[in-house]
């Protein structure tokens, strides 16, 4: 027979077994980080109607998106989890309780040009509280909290949470009666690091059209640097001249507070006011996280506050704050750098059964028997030689084996081997439930990322 | 502006959050219990290549799939979690150990008439055992023994699988020279319960032209009923006369041998000689699930053997059993049918602490040590009467409340509220700690079913 050649999508992440287990304990921290500050969980179809996913209209992100016909239905796969969250809480308004608190980790779609390191099926993890009417500042400081445990749990250690508002800068732009202007100068000044001050200077003056003074106040009020307190301290002296620019100190100041009294260190979230996030929709507190040994990363998990989630959707008056983790490619990244813990046991069985006799019985028993104590056991049934059997259970790599044979029955015990140390020993079914339990909760809180 | 109607499209499951919840709760039960029997999770791409998902070709399937082209290429989103295995398997048979045992709960796409109970997107959970040029017959039994402790354990009572062996039926035939009708007999004697033993024998004969030996015969073996002892026994009077129907009956004897081993009782499967899922490319075992109740679902559960996985990607013999829960589908006839859970906690959080004073550092370390010992916690900080703050605790159907005032922070108490109890009492946070969690450890374990 003609054979098709079997291969997945580039762009689309398939994993080996190890790898796997790896990628959902990453998930599975996650899920139990979101879930120990009261998110409920979400699940939305891949699919929704292309005039419902695509009623913004225009951008960028129209271009990559996988839209197609079936029948009479202009359908779209999603591309983000905020557009099926916005028309979730506009259809649902009637149902949920505001604050409405949910987190989401799920696939999207976006068919970017394949180079590596670039998905086109990715996962993202989302969390978002939106209220009625109005939102609570206290929430723009709980969501990069919740960010910093759930990559702590992770094994992260060198990464740092950026934060600014954009009502600080906006209401910069205004005072300097630069708002027309405002996304031409983000744009140019987010290019600082790369090209220096002389060189966004010139643009500033020479392609935009500032006047010297209003670039040498903007090169002054992006170049304030120093501890957050000193930060904020800085973005006093412009307080009074312009009541968007106080509103958004006063945020910025309240949100600095409160992370401190969630226990966020200074060193895993900085005040950073060259961030912008210009390109999206949010209005007030914004954020960006770096991998401080990979800046080439860019930020792997970003968002802020926003004053109306489903204006497409509906009149009522939805703000919310919220932050997206890429996990894909943050996943990707962890595994490029070396940085998985391959001490995680990425077998699918903490122990293998070998029975040794010609019946199954006695095995199964064995089996049944340890998996009600929570062990995840493998009954090898096949025909083979030992040594292959051993093999599998080498490539497997399972912790343990039990050898079950007419001895070991006679004497109602097992020979467990540990195939880490080659130790080998005949105990009873409960001594090894015991043992294997033990190593098993020695190991069971393990981050995915070596701590370096 | 004008607003979009937010809809989800129809044939798309999308719940409210104590639903989902309750369907979380039943991923996550399945998921345990898959991995207890040592099966490695898969994730493979919602879209594939049409070349490597459709390379089998043809059938009732392809008109429902979701097909289309982005850029050059011809896309389709996968339909099952069969194929993409085929394709994973094939793809990395070097990488993998032989028997593979994987598991795969996923979302799967057919474009099928809109229908209440009938869904476009569906989850399904599967488990498939493959092996490398042969595969032990005791998977067989193993199989849908795991598929009894996980439905026992979402709290399903009244289901039976119904097992059958297609060489059982495939061998019959060839007895009575009937090999080129099996097909169409099949689909007539499928329709016995409908239509009655006389009009099955009127097609039989008059339509597709057997002797009425020969319908003789078929209705008799047919009929054969009983103990799944008194079933088999009656089979064997048939040994001996064709070599595939003998090696069908050893396969069939083995299992109904081996599930009794694995301490399934005899009311939860049946040797049902009716069984035949005909148009699959099952080859021995074949497996459907009934809910004893509700006949009119039809089978939630089924699979069977296959001699060869991935026979269009690959020379290899990739023998396989495997079955497949419909999982959107169980989930919508338990909730139709009043049959899930309300007295699952579905709450986002297990308590909401509720702070009284204008600081929330208090509350916010407060909520950070319940967490540390795993307890889920929302911190409320909006700012609303006491009213609304408690009828947003009703909302939720949090367990507790915890009310944080200055009274309580100087005494280093808290004020525990039980919200189903009504009681209130000044207790030390670490007093809440043990209630709130000995309250969650009684209903940690509940079944997403109604025990009846």
């Amino acid at each position: 027979m003609a054979k098709v050649r079997p291969h997945t999508l580039s762009g689309f992440m398939e994993l080996l077994p190890a790898r796997q287990i790896q990628f959902d304990r990453m998930i599975s921290i996650i899920r139990e980080s979101f879930s120990l500050y009261g998110f409920t969980p979400l699940d939305t179809p891949l699919i929704e109607a292309s005039e419902v996913l695509l009623a913004k209209g225009g951008g960028e992100t129209e271009k990559q998106i996988y839209r197609f016909t079936k029948g009479d239905s202009d359908l779209s796969l999603r591309f983000d989890l905020t557009v099926p969250l916005a028309k979730y809480v506009a259809m649902n308004y009637a149902h949920l309780a505001f604050p409405f608190r949910r987190f989401q980790i799920g696939k999207v779609y976006r068919g970017e040009r394949a180079q590596r390191g670039r998905f086109r099926e990715f996962y993202q993890a989302d969390i978002d509280v939106i209220g009625d009417g109005r939102l609570d500042i206290f929430n723009d400081a709980e969501v990069p909290s919740i960010i910093y445990r759930t990559f702590t749990a992770l094994g992260l250690e060198r990464f740092q949470i950026r934060v600014n508002n954009r009502k600080v800068l906006n209401g910069f732009y205004a005072m300097e009666d630069l708002t027309d202007k405002a996304g031409d100068i983000m744009r140019t000044v987010d290019k600082l690091e790369k090209i220096g001050g002389e060189k966004v200077r010139a643009i500033l003056t020479d392609d935009l059209g500032l006047t010297g003074g209003q670039a040498e106040s903007i090169l002054r009020f992006i170049s304030i640097q120093g501890s957050n307190a000193q930060v904020l301290s800085s973005l006093e002296s412009w307080r009074g001249r312009h009541a968007l620019f106080d509103q958004g100190l006063d945020e910025l100041t309240a949100v600095v507070k409160d992370l401190a009294a969630f226990g966020v260190p200074e060193d895993h979230f900085k005040v950073d006011l060259t961030i912008a996030r210009g390109l999206d929709y949010y209005t007030g507190t914004v954020y960006e996280t770096a991998m401080l040994d990979h800046p080439e990363i860019g930020s792997i998990c970003s968002g802020g506050r926003y004053d109306n989630l489903a204006e497409y959707y509906t009149d009522k008056q939805l703000p919310g704050v919220g932050i997206s983790i890429g996990l894909t490619r943050l996943f990707f990244v962890l595994e490029d750098q070396g940085y998985l813990n391959d001490d995680l046991n990425t077998a699918p069985a903490d122990v293998l059964i070998l029975p040794m006799t010609d019946g199954l019985s006695p095995a199964i028993q064995l089996a049944t028997s340890l998996r009600t104590s929570g062990i995840r056991v493998q009954l090898y049934s096949e025909q083979k030689k030992f040594k292959q059997k051993m093999s599998y259970a080498d490539k497997l790599g399972v912790p343990y084996v039990i050898f079950l044979g007419e001895d070991e029955i006679e004497q109602d015990m097992v020979s467990l081997k540990n195939m880490r140390t080659g130790e080998q020993e005949l105990i009873s079914a409960a001594d090894a439930v015991t043992k294997i339990a033990a190593t098993l909760d020695a190991a069971g809180d393990a981050p995915i990322r070596d701590k370096v």
